[in-house]
């Protein structure tokens, strides 16, 4: 298998990397790797790296026109693990500065779940789901 | 801190989840969860877990308008150990249907790296870093 499964970055595309950074690094106190550069940052995680890039730098890399409106057709997830912790997490969020685009709310699969949007409108869904434990990394341990 | 930093899932809106699902699982061979359903699929990784879901429930989830064209500023990163990888990975990924966006190329930053669009046009990068060594997960684990 020459591509095997797993996904090692996620790179958001970001108009300000100073007011990005001030988001996921102050506002939401996530650690920023000192392998960060000039031009990009790294957040270390549990598990995927995330990284912020400049949006025109980043279409540039992948060969795309940067043009783009609209949904992206794409969410991150950020999973609690109480139910009163989806709530916590959003106002956290505004509080650093995200758009809340649908508040917690009970979800019709047995869980809570709300969406924010960060400075550039990446969204964020922050999910209580009783059938998906998560382990130590922070994401789910599927079964087979 | 209320919000922890980790990713648990990521969800890509797919027009065709049936497509989606052979491109992933039969094209590059990543493992379905069992705890998939009849309009969602889990695909197991070495960390976050990569969620298929129809694009406009995703939308509609998200409270969000469901249009949306062009650059979606955000990619996701499959790193590789070797520099020859690259190439190989990004054959694997054209063979499964993929378009190829960026061939492997040589980087400033002294890896190797290219692009591909999965069927709904999510990029992904496939990179050689030899300054992010990966860590059993699939993903680096860079210095804080």
């Amino acid at each position: 298998m020459s591509l095997k499964p797993y996904v090692s970055l996620i790179t958001l595309g970001v108009e300000d990397l100073e007011r990005s950074v001030a988001f996921y690094r102050d506002g939401l106190g996530w650690p920023v790797s000192g392998a960060s550069a000039e031009d990009v940052a790294f957040l270390r995680t549990g598990g995927v790296v995330l990284s912020l890039y400049p949006r025109d730098k980043l279409a540039e890399d992948a060969r795309m026109e940067p043009n783009g409106v609209g949904f992206r057709g794409i969410t991150l997830a950020h999973n609690v693990r109480e139910r009163e912790d989806v709530d916590r997490a959003l106002e956290t969020a505004v509080a650093a500065g995200a758009k809340l685009t649908k508040p917690g709310e009970d979800a019709f699969w047995g869980g809570r779940s709300g969406y924010f949007a960060d400075p550039d409108g990446h969204l964020w869904e922050v999910a209580w789901n009783p059938g998906f434990p998560l382990g130590p990394g922070g994401y789910p341990e599927l079964p087979e």
